[in-house]
């Protein structure tokens, strides 16, 4: 069950609103790489955690944390949309930098919320849910969590450098931090199962049996005229899981059919001369 | 530049054609999960990498080598069609397994595909590319890869259980096992850059000034009444990027202020009452 | 700030796990009337609200609230679930009651979430943010609310009827409670806000002069062999606003032109013949 | 049966053309405040609409209605993009003013539609029909109406603001007024079928024994460090309902259990170390 | 402008109704083969509609008339949702047939339309405007027409096999008719206009000094292993737009670079080892 | 199976690098005129395509071609982003170009992909998967292919125009030049066929019986006020399909009963009033 205090998590405080700096941050609310999307992504998880408690609680508290997140920086877009154009005089103004804030702002900004945050990233498009990665195995659940930390701390940081706003500035260099251990919690998770060997590969409860191994520890070359890429993957160690050895296929071949699926049936709606 | 052979990469044989596990095999083409997402995903890295070349290349295979999955997981889907009810008769049969089926398949496959594969997912959702992810940053993409694989080798590894058919089974053991070396090998691009802690936090470039790193390094336990989930993360140990230690913050505090718009400007379309 | 506790809000009971009911309550989850929709409505309605603070106050607590309504609704998913059909054999019984499952059921609950809620409605497509009402106006954002409430208590009622399970029933029955105490706290607000009257027409901050109200009280009848209905907005009466008189325009006439654009320019990339 | 006259519904006349206030009306027709929205949207009610005939043809005629305003919204959109740049000399002017309008407008009024209107919002994204509210109960649906009519209502006195040009106000003050009627039609069906009072709570055929009442009146507190904001809902007075009495629980208690799911199932996908 | 009749264009019975049935009419209401598209295309199309407005009118009146298809489908759908189970008891009847409807019917037939038609496909997603084609080029806008029209008549002929129901074959043998001449009417615009000749290549607005037609009339043979299909696209005749002559080349080679974006900037996100 | 070479099909230069038109070639990757649309588009209709194998092979090649024009736009819009503003003090300049630069440009180009092309449309929304049509009729997949292959050339014109950079100028006039050749091969394989009346209508194989075709061969007047457009259409000319003549209804009339589904049942949720 959720519980609310009035205060916010951080601080926020915008000293000159910038209403195109506000469209950037909705990026960071309802963008992929934003707080809705983690929020929502590790609630999702928890509900859904099976096995040892303590990562359902873990997950259930960051979630909990993001939720947060979602809050202060929707009143940091809100902060600066304060002073937006809210009329064509406003708007219309000849000196260019008003001109660029209109060219660059969010229309929906002044239209739909009137001056506040929307849950949509910096195009306008609204977040949808089918970006919260719940799969049931904790393997994968934390690789993809480990990957939306990392999204949202490039973002942040690419935030960090479009703004002059202390403030903002100040704000963004929390995000950055709490990215920080985020990403590294999450893999601490796969640390605490085992490390990556023991989890890998993903699911680890596949049987063998159901896997053709002959094909599972080489690198596929699939280009024309392009050298096989050299490195970790191709060199002949171990393979992560341990159950393999890295290699390479120069050169693709196929190994199936040329594919036919015969004629029409009646009935099927295709043209006579299908059938 | 693409091109094409005339064969499949791999041989697909469907012994008991069933219009519900086509359905099924949807989501490997059509989900988040599935091959489109990631034929995508290494595409569109592909053509925004920067730095060493090889890793381009190697994400181009890949993507190569995605989209010859899409093309045999089609025709696999296609096969299961083969015997699809195309009319009422065929329909209504009071036999349960064909009710079941005519509950179970997707409509979809009759009226608008023509017994044929889809670019939807198992519930007959289209593919959207919001989930290409490709940020710029390789540590980043090679996090999303891994995850991306990773979900796939699960999905891949339910479908397997879920039939019975021996082609199938064996079609999705190459599956398996190519998605088996598919999340190594993006991880091995990590060991190549360095490993986890060189690579770590994503992106290894933001300066440390623009991060409050005394927020970095502790794990925020945000409820009332659970303790502190105990693991790496909390274990006092040297967090993986190395620059910090791992605590928690037992009991979460609000560090902001209460959050306060003031009344609404005229011309912002609210009430009266608001202003 | 948001806090959680490490218990649901209400108790949840499952005495006959049903995979196909576990479909149905995505609904309430994922779904238009569900409980994403209505926790992220009021958050962001409270994010954005301007004037007296103790509506933005009741916003934040009400979605509060909600959240705990996702997540209990996400147990009962995943506890409807527990058995749920994982091979080909448990799936393939002649049992009729077994294939109408296999029919019934969301194919992405056994492949994509393995046997937990999803973000998603009951035919599997995901909950979109565009669906969050905010619009910076509180008469628009309580009619919102209330209407948000009243599908979901439409719905709660439907997927009451639509089970036996005694502890679904329970856990139903006080959604359908709070339902209705949220459907009436909205509409207070408006009563708080010296009632319909002075709330009308929403925004009442918009002022006569940019109105043509000579078109403001009647309703237009645009059939062309149809009878204007009668009834309250044609009654004779005082409009709900109070500014004017309910009448009926029974023949709607076109007050406008013929639309024409004329030619199409050069480098529009038109026909030549529309030139 | 629908039928159509060549003229449109209201005059649309537009003295300075401006593509980038054919963006912004973009959002009056495709937007979900928009008249595609609320014509499909009356139209679907009325195609499910049971009971007393006389509102299925008041929400048929209204539809047909707004039906009519997408057409002449349309106009006025192509209107405003006659003189829209086609060629790189017009659009890099370095007059700022046309720098404006190249940044501000939608790129896909030249690139897509060639100088018209598209069922996009002012952000460019589709509208899309699961924001078609028509659940079935005419108490739900009249609440959707009054509230789509709201929000068309702030948006249109938003746009009103947003441009000098008089054709353009002369239009928008056309859509205030009829948006004014329709908010106050659907309201007065709710008059019409007997008042707030006897149409709540929504659905009114619920039995009370399918409710839990213990829950139906009390305003729920989740905050931890605010008070129970006061009015209506908590002044214990009769609810609007007539069927209880408002409280307050000034602090919210969980009434459920830890949730716990217990173990993976093998062949569910899981890490063996959940099972 | 638009009106109305009370009747609809066409009469619709169902003898038997069939729950299942009803959601496979979804699609040719809200799929892309539906009515919605082809309404909202053509009136979109002629709302942009630039030179002889003979065009323009044809393209509304066509609107007009597609509307009134969805209106009786609307009808079709709810008609044959007039049994449906609303109840477990009915729901879960062991008689297999029933099963077979619980499977096969869209569960938010009963929990969201209240037995009504919904804006949504046979998969119960809902219809996106982004379908809605309409360039400003008459040629582009007629063959996306005469598409959308030959996908309409697929699916209606698909319907029409899958029923057994008179009253329902009826209603499609007049879906099936108006989508004949429909085809037919779109095409006999592009004969009006001089014909495909004199039409393309679309637009035939383009100056021949924008295009690089030594690439204009080949079949380009991708395939590596394939021989070049022969047919009227290689076997020297004339092209349709009757400026070229149509040729093949057998073996695809590259003209481009190998593609090269260099390192990383600065503050642009990347990792450091990009730089 | 698929193939890559490490040069693309097409030189790609940028002499004068536009964040701006960056985002306008977004529209030729991502948008519904775009090339991830064709590419997909015919390799599903292949993946489907029943009856001679030769239509299967032109299709698959030419989705090979599609694949290859996705890269090297995907490299011109890299190209024209590498000096993008990073950073405020670049953004703000007070310069009018840069400030249309930075309202004109898409802001995730800089957030979310580093200065890459994404696979979104010039507004930044992602291209998604409904828009392959694929219908298992080769007659309506060649007019779609058409129709695909027309609104990619009216769009790549429009670009055309839209730059003044000799390079892009150059990858355009490819473009338009493959689209020329595109558009003729699908509307030949209808030619290779036996041409439009053997074709007509679509699908060919439609019994007759199945169609009322008294209704199959008149245009018909929807307007109330309207002449009926003359033309092909109407001139009683032999109809397209050879069947019919064609004629005009100038007043459209009813058919149809008032649509009637009397009360609401209990246990639908409706209002009590409704039952």
């Amino acid at each position: 069950m959720f519980y609310h205090s009035g205060k916010l998590q951080y601080e926020v405080r915008v000293d000159n609103p910038d209403p195109v700096f506000a469209k950037y941050l909705q990026q960071a609310i309802g963008g992929v790489e934003g707080e809705i999307r983690v929020a929502m992504q590790y609630m999702f998880q928890a509900m859904g955690a099976r096995g040892d408690s303590k990562y359902r609680d873990m997950l259930m508290m960051t979630a909990t944390e993001e939720l947060s997140h979602i809050e202060f920086l929707g009143h940091a877009v809100a902060l600066n949309l304060q002073n937006a154009p809210l009329d064509a005089q406003e708007a219309a103004a000849t000196d260019p930098v008003v001109g660029a804030i209109m060219g660059g702002m969010n229309p929906r900004h002044v239209l739909s919320s009137g001056l506040s945050a929307m849950p949509v990233n910096a195009n306008g498009v609204p977040f949808d849910m089918s970006h919260v990665y719940a799969t049931g195995n904790i393997g994968a659940d934390m690789l993809a969590n480990a990957t939306a930390e990392s999204g949202g701390r490039v973002l942040a940081s690419r935030l960090y450098n479009m703004t002059d706003d202390k403030g903002m500035k100040d704000m963004l260099s929390f995000l950055i931090a709490r990215d920080t251990m985020h990403q590294q919690q999450w893999l601490a998770v796969i640390e605490d199962l085992g490390g990556i060997e023991a989890c890998m590969p993903v699911p680890n409860s596949t049987p063998e049996s159901h896997e053709a191994m002959e094909h599972s520890y080489y690198f596929l070359n699939t280009s024309i005229d392009e050298e096989t890429p050299q490195g970790v993957w191709t060199n002949g160690g171990k393979a992560m899981d341990g159950r393999g050895t890295y290699t390479a296929k120069d050169k693709a071949e196929p190994m199936g059919q040329v594919p036919d699926l015969g004629k029409a049936r009646p009935k099927s709606g295709a043209q006579k001369e299908q059938m």
